[in-house]
């Protein structure tokens, strides 16, 4: 009771802050006496701070202004990228404090060796946060890859990296604070939930980098399947007679709209580093596609126009079956949405008939890239606010 | 408080009969004296039955031996197929207790003529029913169209049918008396939840019959998507450039396995009396293409390998997005199993890679096409065991 009650204040503050004493136990209902004990306690686990005068200009006696912490408690989220690493620290107003995103070939290499470098950056970042007075409550790490509801803490799958049963406490340096891994398309998917405030309760966030992934908001939370497997949209038979696919199987979403099939259609296979070494540094990708399609190059457009309708094809199945509110694409296929959304709304339009569908149904995540390592950082923060206890007392 | 306590002591009863009172209040945590109220009130509503002595062996003084009822309330499930009206009343322990179904050519016919002929064989079952001590206490009619969420009772959309916003009290002979319309595959899902004991939590049941429907029950929930219209299985693009469909776009599924689709490829088209007018009395298609196959007929075998490979197509793309435990072939197609579970196996192994899948996740409903009406019936008795006060007191 006092543990959903502390959850009520702080979310109170959280969603309407400053607020005093007062005005937490006018919008919650509570006493001012229980109100008053249940701020201390969340003083003292450092989730709110507690300002001399407040800023309205009401007339009377001014009360103490409450806000959530922008010192103390905070979330870390990492990113192990194909060709990046990523860091994020969110304090508890959800407000991203420190970004950190390095350019790292991981395809292929020893997991010990791309882990212990995660590890360095998280290291890195939290003494960075530490200066800023926060402290990391809980960890979380963004994966392109599998991560089943049982057991915790498995990667059973990450394709792109070449990682099989990978458990990051095993190689991390202090497995106790080890980071809970986590699908990076439904850390975007949250990400976007929690950032925008006209995302539909029930939504598919297309999150593509070197494979391609999906996440399913169902009523505002994350649906991740039977066994944690949902949303696996890169393998989707969009052309089933098609490309063979290096699963086994032909046609797959990822053999017309996955980076490297992108990249080779538009000609960028050498420039984008897909023929150098994995130790190499490649260009950005992303970043040259858009640029070519920027320049108005033929092949890098064909191939663009290519995977967006390979996407809308693939997004046909998933309206079909999920009738969602809206489809979001994500991750780093966000910014190449000027020449993707066109031919992605065209196929939903041609094929979406029998029930209602409008194009804007399908938009841009604002998040782009940023949105699965921010996403990471955040999940503490959201499970603090729910439930303030995983905090330590004051 | 005593609604849910009525619900509880009944369930009790329902998955436990017979039980004494004693039984009950050993297995709820109640007292007595609450069990004998609520008991009391549940006979009073109908629902329970109390036989003089209980059948256990138990030495002592013998109690009263309650069960639920199989006079009393009763659940009344229609269907209007493309080919076919049906009826069934279920008495509140689920059994079947009349059964009804009408070959009937009922595509393009007027909306009014199709839903009198309903009514009417509504009204015959209901009296059959009475004769049996069976009331009615609800009502609810399986389609094969779109049935929204918001407004409840409006069937959307029915393109077999040839309905556009149809609402069933309009043309109903007393309106209060209407059936509450719901989609058939969603019907026949809920009936395979509830009749098998081994049903995963989570699964995509396929429903076909001259359209091709799925549902998903989620968590032992039916998930109907944001506006209820989840499931569309029959326009997913399982050859993007292929045969046009109805729906304006290429290669649907509909148009590899849906009845028309199938009977053209096994050259049943006259006898399936798809040329013939509608209001004339067309052989079983179903029946006729499991004869054919059974004959060992090449093009009938052709044809349903044919819909096999397309519905395992589509299911890939279902398995790949939300991760089912398993998948059931229900409906007509039930009773085409064994020539179609073959190729939609086939199909899994193939692009199911990246995760574990097992041939057997995929199997056929014992239940077939009584399913969608069974479904319908039941759900009077689910929602009255769910709260017993949906019952008049006695």
């Amino acid at each position: 009771m006092r543990r959903q009650n502390l959850a009520v204040v702080l979310g109170s503050v959280a969603a309407h802050s400053p607020l005093s004493r007062a005005d937490v136990a006018g919008r919650t209902g509570l006493t001012r006496a229980a109100v008053s004990s249940l701020v201390d306690e969340l003083i003292g686990r450092g989730a709110l701070s507690e300002a001399e005068t407040a800023p309205s200009g009401r007339v009377g006696r001014p009360g103490r202004a409450l806000t959530v912490s922008d010192r103390g408690p905070a979330g870390l989220g990492l990113e192990i990228g194909v060709t990046h690493l990523g860091a994020c620290v969110v304090d508890l107003r959800g407000e991203p404090r420190v970004w950190r995103r390095v350019e790292r070939a991981n395809a292929g290499r020893p997991v010990e060796r791309v882990l212990a470098e995660t590890a360095a950056l998280a290291a890195e970042v939290e003494a960075e946060a530490a200066a800023l007075g926060l402290q990391v409550a809980g960890r979380v790490l963004a994966v392109p890859g599998v991560v089943p509801n049982e057991p915790r803490g498995l990667v059973a799958h990450a394709p792109n990296l070449g990682w099989h049963a990978v458990c990051p406490a095993d190689h991390w340096p202090d497995p106790a604070g080890a980071p809970e891994p986590e699908n990076e398309a439904n850390l975007g998917a949250l990400a976007e939930y929690w950032h925008a405030e006209h995302a539909g309760e029930t939504f598919v966030h297309v999150s593509a980098e070197a494979g391609i992934g999906a996440a399913l908001v169902v009523g505002g939370h994350l649906f991740r399947g039977a066994r944690g497997f949902a949303g696996e949209l890169g393998h989707i038979p969009v052309h089933p007679d098609g490309v063979p696919c290096a699963c086994g199987a032909r046609g797959c979403l990822e053999q017309y709209a996955g980076e490297v099939a992108v990249l080779r259609e538009a000609g960028l296979a050498h420039e984008a580093g897909l023929a150098q070494d994995g130790d190499a540094q490649p260009a950005d990708p992303v970043a040259l596609l858009a640029e070519r399609a920027v320049a108005g190059d033929a092949p890098a457009l064909h191939a663009l126009e290519r995977a967006g309708r390979a996407l809308g094809l693939a997004l046909v199945s998933a309206v079909n079956l999920i009738d969602p509110d809206g489809l979001v694409l994500g991750g780093a296929y966000a910014e190449l949405a000027d020449w993707l959304l066109p031919a992605m709304r065209a196929e939903l339009a041609t094929r979406v008939t029998v029930r209602p569908w409008e194009p804007q149904a399908l938009r841009s995540s604002e998040l782009g890239r940023r949105g699965p390592v921010l996403g990471a950082a955040q999940l503490t923060v959201r499970r603090i606010i729910a439930d303030p206890t995983l905090l330590p007392a004051g």
